[in-house]
């Protein structure tokens, strides 16, 4: 595969971005494997071609390079995966940046407002159920009060990015099967009420989508996803929600300023 | 493939634990795929045997639950890149709980000992380059001033689990080559020099990792990773450090703390 890995631009480009990989990824040996080394190539064509634009076949693409056609298929399915190419019916193009979210006390709404995108919900379910003991703990809440369940999918200019499981006492929100709009903000709902939000605990890890939300959020199956956990509290430190709020790794980051 | 799917547990719990999928990921339509329903009973299985204790062997599994090896092999490898399984010599054992790094401007080295662990580090490059045009734009560093380039293997009791590239003026820390342990905390070296910081920006992804990246850290290529950007600045403002920290995904996760 002289075709690809004598490549110099492979090798370390000391005006490389300084969030990319080092050395693109090139192991210490020196031995680049043949799809990854596919895989720079089409990332370098990528970002010269522009959101949208559609790349070439794999047919032409495994021509180009001289390499197997699943050599093509493996490089460009992690470039999907990685959220740089995306399907459109049956070619691939190039996808637009992730969109960046704020990890903040500020709801989805006004973070996908703020990047000039048009905020959506689809109700999935909304459900009513005794307070589980894991609820319970982790939340503060009393173990057997009712507790509502919303869950919605996220969209974002229609797209959808994301699933959100929401828990809150019924006791606080008595009327939300039918004051609440599903497709409309929580958070403004909240607000409407004069609850106000004093502070959260949030966790981030990634996670592999499950059948049931690939299948919810229209995403392949074991696609990486960010999955962050919020418990947060009134300002007089009482249990507000739980929230569980899935999103495609592919079209998301998390921002967050610190302070020293 | 009665067996498995028909089993009531996979059926939603409403003691289900509040992070946990809704039901368990089975699709609307209520038909799972064959491996997924595997993927529940063994995750089941998980939480029953407890932190290194060994699973039953593919084969045994698979006459267990009446399905195919490729079957429970699909399942494991998806539990494997969650982390709650992991290969240990020619078997798989339960692994332990995903370390929770705090998002703050606190170092990798407190974040880890704080969890009770033991954080450690091994030098893969110190080298020293002109400041390229997106490393001077990101910082504020000017384009052509020697920068050092700073990456490590991160540690916790000895297991790789991250990868970390600082970059940072050499014009503020002349002496980093000659007077530095890279195996000791780059913030203690800081401190030390009266260096304090400010503030910083950070933002946080998904990403694959690389075969060079994978080989360095010891996992399988293509494991979902977090990436953390992380930009920071001294107490006046000025340019400090740019950080780009690759963490295993199936071995961390990232808290914080929001407040109104």
């Amino acid at each position: 595969m002289a075709r690809v890995c004598d490549d110099p631009w492979v090798d370390y480009p000391n005006d490389q971005a300084p969030g990319a990989p080092v050395r693109s990824g090139i192991p210490e040996h020196g031995r680049i494997p043949k799809y990854y080394a596919v895989k720079a190539r089409i990332d370098r064509l990528v970002r010269e071609l522009g959101e949208g634009r559609p790349i070439p076949t794999e047919r032409d693409l495994s021509e180009e390079y001289g390499v197997a056609r699943e050599t093509v298929r493996q490089a460009l399915r992690e470039l999907v995966l990685e959220g740089k190419l995306r399907r459109r019916g049956r070619g691939t193009v190039v996808a637009g940046p992730k969109l960046e979210q704020p990890l903040s006390l500020a709801s989805y709404t006004e973070g996908v407002r703020r990047q000039g995108r048009t905020p959506g919900r689809t109700l999935v379910t909304l459900d009513r159920f005794p307070c589980p003991d894991a609820l319970a703990a982790e939340t503060g809440l009393t173990r057997g009060e009712p507790v509502w369940h919303l869950e919605r999918v996220l969209l974002a200019d229609d797209e959808r990015i994301g699933l959100e499981s929401t828990y809150v006492a019924v006791a606080r929100l008595p009327r939300l099967d039918t004051d609440f709009d599903p497709d409309s903000s929580f958070y403004a709902y909240l607000e409407g009420l004069g609850i106000v939000f004093g502070d959260a605990d949030e966790r981030i890890e990634t996670v592999l989508a499950t059948p049931r939300e690939a299948l919810l959020i229209g995403t392949p199956p074991a696609l990486p996803m960010l999955l962050i956990h919020r418990v947060s509290r009134d300002t007089e430190g009482g249990p507000l929600e739980r929230v569980r709020s899935l999103y495609r790794g592919d079209r998301f980051s998390f921002a967050t300023h610190l302070r020293g």
